[in-house]
């Protein structure tokens, strides 16, 4: 592997592996706590720091109150371990943050380090996934593990949160809906903001206002203007170049601005329309004007900057039907503001009024898009009260996850020299799940998951049509016989080290995305509904659970009443 | 101005302005929505792209139920603006992303266009401040300001909200006690994890466990080790090398081991202590060994792996007894579960004995480190029962403002080509304030501020020991007349464009942490308090008032009642 030697951060280089850095050159060996390197010290100085350890990545708890999550992050994981090497820079600051009494024979030691000897299997970026379940099971020298802890969870963490957040989003809005993510102002931090469209879009959203995401990945964009841009506007008059030729370009109108004035006085007298709007805002008729000879082909307005049905639905209407005229077609508005489902029925009403009174084909299902502080909760209300919104833009709710802004991503010691770990509690859910494992997801009949089970390393696999017992790992009365029609492996290798095994191809994020959108669609109804959903059932070989309780009975210390 | 002409992100590197670009490389003139570059292209397509436009960036309410704000951020901003430059590569993304039919001339113009026509006034980095009061204007052409809008939000919102968050933290644990950021594995992505470690310090906390952020911005390190150190050990036998030389290095002790383990058995059958605990955990013992062995100089261990007051502070209590018979003074214990006020109260009383049964001076007050899912509530919890915490260790709640993960920064004209623009809203805190204004802090006799107040920008600013008159914006009712006895202007020059003007320079980190403290030191106390504190007053000149309401009655629609 080719080491990364600049200083700074680095720059995106293919190593030899032909795996790119981190999308962010901040993902660098030292992104991560200063305990992971007090302790590989402590490992080193004890000869211990090349003992085989395997640690699992998993989370406790699906977020959002939900039953389902959508892990994410993988691929920066692989990027960070592909190209996981300490630079001179970065190993002088490190000796620098150790006392001074530390051994230089350590930062040798580092100097050497790379993740060539680490071993990753990892569930497919994209599943969906549950608690206890390794989402990633990671092996190797346990001080270069150690090392890999706080960045694996920072890049699993923020990243699955957001993706769970867009399916859920998803849910609500309906697959039929245009889901656009708005957050990078509101996100936390430069790359919050990236890794939000990044995820996001995998989650299911169809497009970001981000441009430096856009780039980046592939993901497509939308924008049009905000509301700044109508009041840097006075008046038509203030338009100098009025002309616009027609869509296709056989003639050109020399006055757009007076075509336009006429349709809005047509809109004023309509016997339809009449009555319900007065003199509109000049400012706001002029911004219009303005963005439609910029981009005829393309006209979307946000019309609540004044007032939306006295004001911007008028305004609106008349630059539409002007192009109208020169063939072109508008796309529709957005609305910022107000009580969205009534105005959105009035936008239609209104432009089902336009088609029929002006004879405009398609003029009634102009896109209307809207886009105040939304969140699940305020979609959901928008679908029971009825609307005739067609596209959602989404930010501060979606990007900082603000109904819960972290995943409780753990990363835990579960096998060393080949001799299982437990990490015990007095809370239950907090015990540690032993051994190096392989996880299986079974399918029923119908086709629906039924139950994910993990079993020791080496038990025989599940086997389609072979009843197996599936045990809940703590709970000794829960368990179940399941006779699955399909068996699929969740662990799969997308970092060999040395073992020689083939390494899982890095899909590109529109592959990704599809994957987790057909996931997400195959999972039992019950599960993923926002009220009181199912839990999905998460359980382990009968071996596997008589040897956690054997462990656990070993490790607990027996107490005394007094 | 040097051009950072560079393909992909951009280094840090020194421009002829002398300021760095950001921190993040990832922070380029492409992190900002799609909209800005549409309007761009209508403003430049109107000919209007050059008209001077000012804009204020603020926020409308304090976070996290609070009445006070740290502004943080501005260095960020200063190093994007200073260094805004279109690369080729990113001309030719913006160029595929907008329609066919923009026109050429546009891309030349992104070619040339950089911030040296642009002016930026801010208050300066780490001051208290309060809803609707400009923490930034920006003066430039419409169209470059305009892209600008999203980047700094994004700059601003999470920085204050983080530093913010950090200063409330501070406020409920007290001045005395070690504030230590452990956010990075739970924060929104790698930089949502740098953000947190450099706004966290700003906003009064001691260190970090971010190595990565120790060595960008020079902020104290801490970390010892974790749970799993401690369960990757299975007993002292397994240690091979157990000699360890006395602090002075006057001699060794060849078997440090058996050192311990006598101090742990006259622990157990010490007078004051007997009975507390039996059989210790020996994977817990070998761990604290081992961590002494290579940190002789700094033993600080985490004591809750299997069950504190029977295993974990014994096993320290031996350690650090066998290292300080070899002169050597132990640091302390984490507490990272149960219940930290009892187990803290528990683990004092513990050291305390052993000061007095074995004459070892200041074991009593060895260092007491929590760190279980801290936030303000828990820490005001812990201090009503009365703990004996030294050191708190704070990660998700305070990394991801769990408590509120957004502040709602905004960036809204107030005046463009000398004529002031105003923002209407059926929502009265959602009105913008017009025209280029300036701000002042006026302070009473007892030092504290008492208010902010607005002027325009030609008005004679507020004179000390002259009354003047303070309105509130929106109440006409609410007002008051001031002497101040100090008045200090807010909004300075941080970057000067082509007006001449000097530029501030940029503190060190440490400076504008030093600020934050003292002004947060500064503030009443009932502004500050986390239940029901008083707002601070935010106000504007009798002048602006009437202007204010000038504009407003000139704006809005008259309704019509039918």
């Amino acid at each position: 592997m080719e080491a990364a030697m600049a200083n700074g951060p680095k720059k995106q280089e293919k190593t030899a592996g032909g795996i790119d850095g981190p999308t962010n050159p901040m993902v660098t060996p030292l992104l991560t706590d200063l305990y992971q390197f007090t302790m590989a010290y402590a490992y080193w100085k004890a000869g211990k720091h090349t003992e085989r350890a395997v640690f699992d990545l998993y989370f406790r708890k699906n977020p959002f109150g939900g039953e389902f999550t959508v892990f994410a992050g993988l691929e920066e994981c692989i990027k960070l371990i592909a190209n996981f090497r300490f630079t001179e820079d970065e190993i002088a600051f490190i000796k620098a943050s150790l006392p001074l009494s530390c051994e230089d024979g350590f930062y040798d030691y580092l100097r050497g380090t790379d993740c060539s000897d680490v071993e990753i299997h990892a569930i497919s970026e994209g599943f969906v996934v549950f608690p206890k379940i390794p989402l990633m099971r990671i092996e190797g020298p346990i001080a270069v593990v150690q090392l890999l802890e706080t960045p694996l969870i920072n890049l699993v963490n923020y990243a699955s949160l957001v993706a769970t957040n867009a399916a859920r989003h998803r849910f609500v809005a309906g697959k039929s809906k245009l889901l656009l993510e708005f957050g990078l102002r509101r996100a936390q931090g430069p790359d919050g903001g990236i890794g939000a469209s990044k995820y996001c879009y995998m989650g299911g959203f169809d497009a970001t206002s981000n441009v430096a995401a856009g780039k980046l990945f592939g993901i497509p964009l939308r924008g049009t203007h905000s509301h700044a841009f109508v009041s840097s506007f006075m008046s038509p008059d203030e338009i100098i170049d009025k002309s616009l030729q027609s869509c296709d370009c056989s003639n050109a109108c020399e006055d757009f601005v007076s075509l336009v004035q006429a349709w809005l006085s047509k809109l004023k007298w309509s016997h339809l329309l009449g009555g319900i709007f007065g003199e509109t805002n000049q400012s706001e008729l002029a911004a219009f004007i303005s963005y439609a000879l910029a981009f005829p082909n393309t006209f979307l307005a946000l019309v609540d900057t004044y007032d939306v049905m006295r004001s911007g639905i008028p305004n609106f209407c008349a630059v539409a039907l002007a192009l109208n005229e020169l063939g072109y077609k508008a796309v529709g508005i957005r609305l910022d503001s107000g009580d969205l489902a009534y105005l959105s029925c009035e936008a239609r009403k209104f432009f089902q009024a336009i088609e029929k009174e002006f004879i405009v084909p398609d003029f009634g299902n102009m896109n209307i898009t809207a886009s105040n502080d939304l969140n699940e909760e305020t979609i959901d209300a928008l679908n029971k009260q009825g609307h005739e919104v067609d596209a959602f833009g989404i930010g501060t709710h979606l990007v900082t996850c603000y109904a819960q802004p972290a995943l409780g991503v753990v990363f835990k010691l579960v096998e060393i020299n080949n001799q299982p770990r437990i990490k015990l509690s007095e809370d239950v859910t907090k015990v540690s799940i032993p051994c190096k494992k392989r996880c299986y997801r079974l399918y029923g009949k119908e086709g629906y998951p039924l139950v994910d089970i993990m079993t020791g390393e080496n038990e025989p696999p599940p086997k389609v049509g072979e009843r197996i017992l599936c045990r809940h790992p703590f709970n000794e009365s829960k368990r179940a016989y399941v006779v699955p029609q399909c068996v699929e492996e969740l662990l799969k290798c997308y970092w060999p080290g040395r073992s020689g095994k083939d390494r899982e191809e890095l899909p590109s994020i529109k592959l990704i995305r599809e994957r987790c959108i057909k996931q997400l669609g195959q999972m039992r109804p019950d599960h993923m509904r926002r009220l009181n959903p199912t839990p999905y059932k998460v359980s382990v070989s009968a071996k596997l659970y008589d040897f956690i309780h054997f462990l656990w009975l070993n490790e607990a210390p027996v107490g005394e009443l007094q």
